[in-house]
Parts: C-alpha cells; sequence; structure tokens
C-alpha cells in the first residue's frame, strides 16, 4: 500500500527559552528536525516525506539544510495557526489513498520499527497509534482538591499516528475543534476505532534543554538502524 | 517542627537487566543511593535519614559505602515483602512526632528546594506531595477498545510525600491492601486531603539503563546548591 508521512514541526520553542525554535536546535551537531527526517527515511526511501513549518522558518529551514548538507528529499509546506491546522495542510498535498503518517517534528528518536509497526497497523486496522503505559502514580485535580485515580489502563500518547488517507481526509473536514489534541482523537469521532500499537520510551517529545541531552545519550545509546544497545546493558 | 526522612531502595532492578540493583548502578561514579542520601542530607544536615533496603542487600551496601568513602550518617532498616511493608519497616524506627518525608531511593535528582517546598507543605497541612502535569494525550484501554480521555487535570505523583508522622502512623495501621501505590492514597484513605506541590521534571525516577545515562545529564546540567543550569539554556 502506498506510504507518505507528514511531519508536524510547529512549534516556536518557547518552553525552551531561547529564540530558536526547538525543531532546529541542534543534537549531535545536527538540528532536530534532521534526525527526525532521517528516520522515515531509514524507514522507506521511497516513502514521501511532507514536513510542515511555520511560514516565516522555512528560508531558516532551508538554509539550515544547505548548511549542514542535509540531502534528504522532503516538501515544505507551510503551517497553520494551531496542530489541526498545521496537519490538515500537510495532508492536502498527500497523493493517492494509501497510508499516511503524522509524526511530531520534535520526535527525533522514534525507531524504524516502531514506524513499520505503525504502518503495518494501520494497513491491518485503518487507523493505529504508539503508546507506552502510565508508570506514576496519577491524581485527577478536582477544584481545589484532588484524588488517586487508577493508572492500570491508561496509556501516554505518541506519534507516528498512521491512518487510511480516505478516514484521515474525511475526519478533518469536521469544523476545527480548540478542543484537538491529536489526530487520532479527530478519526475517533468519526466512529472509528483506534488500534493501539506499543510504543518506546525512548521515543521521547523534545521540550525543553534537558530532553535535548537526553537526546543525545539515546542517539548515542542506540543504533539508528537496528535500535540495540551497544553498551554492556542489553536490556532496557 | 523535627523533620526526617525514610528513603526506600526495595528494588531488584529486574528492569536493568542486570544484577545490580537499580539503586546500587553508579552515576558519575558514586552508587545512585548516594546521590539520593545526599541530596536530603543536603536540605537538612541534621536530620535523620533511614534508608530501607531488601535484607539481602544491606552488607552490599555497607561494602559500597566503605568503597566509595560515603560518610553521610543514615539509619539502615531492612525492607519488607512490599513497598508497603518497607515504609512500614522505616516508619517504625521514626523518633517523635514531627515530619516524615517518604522518598524513592532511585529518585537521586530531587532538589534541596523540592523537599523544602514539600516539608513545608506537610507542616501547614498534614500531608504534601509533588506533582508534574501529564503533557502527552491519554488514552484509556477498555476491554479491546480504547478511548481519549482528558489529561487536563491530570498529574504524575513524585517523592518526596511529606506527612505528620502521627497520621502516617494511623493510615500504616490498615491492613495491607494490594492495591496500595503510594502513601499519600494510604492516608487519603483515613480521610486526610493531600495537598499539591509543584513536583520537578528533572526528578525522574531512575529505572532503565537510559535513565542512568539520563541522570548523569541532568546532574551535570544542574548545580545541587542551587538547582540552576550552569549551560548557556538558562530556561528550562
Amino acid at each position: 500500500m502506498e506510504r507518505s508521512t507528514i511531519i508536524v514541526a510547529g512549534g516556536s520553542g518557547r518552553r525552551m527559552g531561547g529564540p530558536i525554535p526547538k525543531q532546529f536546535m541542534l543534537v549531535k551537531g545536527k538540528p532536530l528536525l534532521c534526525w527526525t527526517i532521517e528516520a522515515f527515511h531509514a524507514f522507506d526511501t521511497a516513502m514521501p516525506i511532507i514536513v510542515v513549518l511555520p511560514e516565516a522558518q522555512i528560508p531558516i529551514w532551508k538554509a539550515l539544510c544547505i548548511g549542514h548538507g542535509f540531502l534528504v528529499e522532503h516538501d515544505v509546506v507551510s503551517g497553520g495557526e494551531e496542530r489541526f491546522h498545521s496537519t490538515c495542510n500537510g495532508l492536502a498535498v498527500v497523493k493517492g489513498d494509501g497510508i499516511v503518517a503524522v509524526h511530531d517534528g520534535v520526535r527525533p528518536l522514534v525507531s524504524k520499527e516502531l514506524i513499520a509497526r505503525c504502518f503495518a497497523a494501520a494497513e491491518e486496522h485503518g487507523a493505529a497509534i504508539p503508546v507506552v503505559p502510565i508508570t506514576s502514580s496519577v491524581r485527577l485535580v478536582e477544584g481545589d482538591s484532588s484524588r488517586a485515580i487508577d493508572r492500570t489502563g491508561m496509556r501516554a500518547v505518541q506519534t507516528p499516528q498512521c491512518f487510511r488517507v480516505t478516514l484521515l481526509r474525511a475526519a478533518f473536514e469536521a469544523p476545527y475543534d480548540p478542543a484537538f489534541t491529536d489526530e487520532a482523537t479527530l478519526v475517533e469521532r468519526q466512529g472509528r476505532r483506534i488500534h493501539l500499537v506499543d510504543g518506546e520510551e525512548t521515543n521521547i517529545k523534545v521540550t525543553t534543554p534537558i530532553d535535548l541531552q537526553v537526546a543525545e545519550v539515546i542517539l548515542s545509546a542506540t543504533d539508528r538502524s537496528g535500535r540495540s544497545f551497544t553498551g554492556p546493558s542489553q536490556t532496557v
């Protein structure tokens, strides 16, 4: 089945506290976004990759690609006001009616294996997303009080979120709802069931300066071609 | 008000995949548990610190302390079958009726400031715990299906969990319930309200080999005496 990937990199980098958008921060000497694009290119070198960026950042990104000799082919599309609009703009240029992945630009550590699992599950089920268990105790704040809630069934959602293109297009025909959190929620509102795939603890969203350093640690510890540890501790 | 701290280090280190319990793994050349103890000692050098360890690990810990020249004074108590029993054994040797903190042995990155906030809040409110927002989308698995749930009010619970000693003792008089997840839940069952304090993203629980490396990164980036960044990125 035909595949494509939309990488949404709309963040202004406010939480990073610097003027450089987080998707352009350097990880091991290379912009974060390059790592993310390379992960998908490594999975399928023929797959079209669409990168959605705020309009104002597109010239900077193009300059960064030249400066870093980044040659992986990809389309660049200008983003919208919110994530919803950015994904929508990316979806508009997806060709064919195969499977499309939507991925956070600041999740550079996703493995080839996870990408493969998500695409395969979406081919079978129509909609598939990676999730990981929530490992801390969880409380729910209600007014000025709070109570412990059972975390057993809870899962934290990651990306890539993969869908049949026709399904995602239909979901995005709904009007914009400020409660939008991810593509899966939107597809679910169309009455479609979302298939859950095992995510990866290391598939973190890079949002703070410490995360950047953590990303370097994980990239050094993992072999992007095989995801195995190079150090003496083989089991995670 | 009198203060004491129970550090519970009962883990066998299964998730680490090695024979060395995770609390003994080296971070910057020093066992993880030393860093944890030092954090509480730095907050209040006069405060009694009680470390709860599985019986079989006590001689190893004592040898490690000698080998690493670790001189921070602390009591060692043997743990029980579950976290519940371990905390209970630690609580049995706490003196006085001030405030007691219960902390995970594998959270070595807790700052002096967070410890201070938790103790102060417990003095005022009787029971206080640190929490952080949940930043990913959350789904709830129900049978073989799942649905998106609102994460807005959800908080992930950390330690130190601080309580008036009398309150915690009363809570631990209840019979052991396998559903026990943390001390706060137990105290809450006595009808006591738990006060929530802002936790720290960096106050992670070290459970995987990558976490160990992350801990090194955070320890290098933060000044344990002041918690500020030494690098160029000052804002988190």
